[in-house]
């Protein structure tokens, strides 16, 4: 099910994970201090991409899906992560009500969401999982490609007047959203205080914005980056923001041109600094939402003026439909990882404070300068050979064990800031 | 390296391991909330015995040695239970100092110590190894079969009044022991106030007693068996103590025989009811102390009166050299598994409340009924092919990772006891 991986690893050697790995005690104690003052997210997952003379992650999701694509041999570390996170969040628990996105079609997606359940059924949950669906009014079993059988539940408001989340006969004491409620929070899930929403509902797209997240990791990475010495800029993508674009429109171009070339001007004083050859370029993309929709590379502020309708259009839809008109200006930092010629980016999974395990996506039909999370294309995920905790300093700095160690500590990063983020945009109410 | 294991699996089908398959999510949920109220040992391991009609621990050690027998697989999982112990004792800690035993001649336990140190510091730890023995009076390295160098250092009583302890030029936050401390809490190791001190020093065999964990042991065994329906015999060794026994002077023989007929006729009894073929017999050990030294196993009350010289020598004489006065009459579970036609029995490994790992204790030489934790005799540790924490119901209970799974139930089991045992018999000051 899983190949094994080796030829991801062909990137030029980092200086960075040399320092890293010179500094493991420096960098757990760091962190551990970190997690002392804030509370990681139940689970996440973090694209990194690697350039070689920088890596950097460029998004972090709060609802992780791709579980099932993590190797199978990495599981118990799930398990422990997920009892672990299960233990603090809420101790008590005994049933879980899991929400998924509303993917019935997508035979990937719900191997995730049964994988997920298993894992958190194995912490000792009774775990459930309640559809949002319209078209799901009673329990409805969905075969998987695995032989496996999902039951999805239609969710129901339970008790007097309606104050308790569940399904048909089952008041979960705790529940762990999948979906990462793009298109708002749904009626059903509102006004739910008396049992544990895991993550909150703010770390929904709905209220989460990409530039927030990387304000908090651009902090986060300064702290990191004064702390072992080394420059910020190669963990940090740098990047801007326009609040007010209507691309049908074409209001907010200048906005957008001015900042494509203001973000070009700095990557390319540091790329001078570093004595880079590769060309710099920015993506441009919404700033709520994922799914890789309305993504441009860019490598000149010419490019977003005069945008044809394909391309206007093309960038003024995200997820389910949903308008675009904030876009978040991020450094382009290309890919050096290859898998069988095919272009290579890692991403990463934590459960709580925990990296348990990760696997590269794989595009061989898009650049090293491009988005590789592109829905309808060719993409193989690979799962990582090892885990991202066992560094082996008598080993190069590029051998596995050793960059899996210097992705789990970007990645931790970015949790980090995401930790930052949700206690920053958290309501008054739950602060 | 490690084998694969499948020839231990050869046992009669256990309906123990079927109903803990059934009963998942009750055992995990019960486990949770016994750790909410009570907190584990930083690490152990268990010795189990499994009889095909019954799964029992029948000794539980707080200085494990072995973590360089566990499959490297799984090293993943000790170090992120270990971040998980680390974080809970002293979240704060920089550094840590491990003494271990004074075997400078045992390659094995010194390899043991190097995989120790190795998790300890991916944790994000400085650890420095503290030696006991008087000949090391300056940093020695000791060359290791695996090509590692292990740095045992000299102990040292620093700063004012000596309060903390270290070495040269290191203060440690925390010291863990790897010392079982048979002989008594060396002077060096006395009064330190400042430091953690892991585990603490009434762990050690000078103050703990088998019959204490027994008993510990027999309420968490009766308390989980009424959540589950079970008969806690299943779980549970039966044993009795004598505290008054002197093998040179013959005083206390009548303790002895009294004590093994009564319990040979329980367990008579229970192999009755079980219609069980098997013929009783029991384990005759000292109390305090483990390394398999002082072992007699006994079919009959008679056996125990009138010990020749050379028995008496052996039973009289523990780990060190200690005289052995008190002992404990443990319920002899025969194991059923076999390795290479050697006698096999599970070793649990834990750290904090989660199982990281295993191997069998195989001995060629001994029979079913015998103590196989034999010192100079072949004995090869065969490491779990998977963890003890992904069950898979779609497979037999004797599955392997069903198996392993009932293992690491009753051994994490045992590891609650200890932490009753220690709650205990914890000094005024500490409690």
């Amino acid at each position: 099910m899983v190949p094994h991986l080796t030829t991801a690893l062909t990137g030029p050697l980092l200086d960075l994970e040399r320092r890293f790995l010179e500094n493991i005690s420096a960098i757990e104690q760091w962190l551990r201090s970190q997690w002392l003052e804030h509370s990681p997210p139940f689970y996440s997952s973090v694209d990194l991409r690697n350039a070689g003379f920088k890596l950097a992650p460029v998004d972090t999701n709060l609802f992780p899906g791709g579980f099932n694509n993590l190797n199978p041999d990495l599981l118990p570390l799930c398990v422990q992560a997920a009892m672990s996170a299960v233990e603090k969040l809420c101790p008590e628990a005994k049933s879980l009500l899991l929400v998924p996105e509303n993917h019935t079609r997508n035979q990937f997606y719900l191997t995730n969401v049964a994988r997920l359940a298993s894992i958190l059924r194995l912490t000792g949950l009774n775990v459930r999982i309640g559809s949002l669906l319209p078209e799901i009014t009673a329990p409805t079993p969905v075969s998987l490609p695995d032989g496996q059988t999902l039951l999805l539940e239609p969710l129901r408001r339970l008790g007097p007047e309606g104050r308790r989340l569940g399904l048909d006969d089952f008041s979960p004491c705790a529940i762990l959203l999948n979906n990462d409620l793009s298109s708002g929070v749904p009626e059903i899930l509102q006004n739910v205080h008396e049992q544990w929403v895991i993550p909150p509902l703010h770390a929904g797209w709905h209220m989460r914005r990409k530039s927030r997240h990387f304000l908090a990791y651009r902090e986060v990475a300064e702290d990191f980056a004064r702390h072992l010495d080394i420059d910020p800029w190669l963990i940090n993508p740098d990047f801007g923001v326009c609040g007010q674009i209507d691309f049908h429109a074409r209001t907010g171009e200048e906005c957008l041109a001015a900042n494509v070339d203001m973000l070009l001007t700095r990557i390319r004083t540091k790329y001078k600094e570093y004595n880079i050859q590769s060309r710099p370029f920015v993506i441009v993309k919404a700033d709520a939402g994922t799914y890789g929709m309305g993504i441009m590379t860019v490598h000149d502020a010419s490019e977003v003026k005069g945008l044809n309708r394909r391309q206007r259009n093309k960038m003024a839809v995200g997820k389910e439909g949903l308008q675009v008109s904030e876009v978040i200006i991020q450094e382009g930092v290309p890919t050096v990882e290859t898998v069988n010629e095919g272009t290579a980016e890692p991403v990463v999974y934590m459960i709580d404070r925990y990296v348990v395990g990760g696997f590269y996506r794989v595009n061989t039909d898009r650049g090293i300068d491009e988005n590789l999370n592109a829905p309808g294309m060719h993409f193989s995920p690979l799962a990582f050979e090892t885990g991202c905790s066992l560094p082996d300093t008598a080993q190069a700095p590029d051998a596995p064990p050793n960059r899996f160690y210097a992705y789990g500590v970007v990645a931790r990063l970015a949790l980090l800031a995401a930790s930052l983020e949700l206690e920053r945009s958290a309501p008054a109410d739950e602060a």
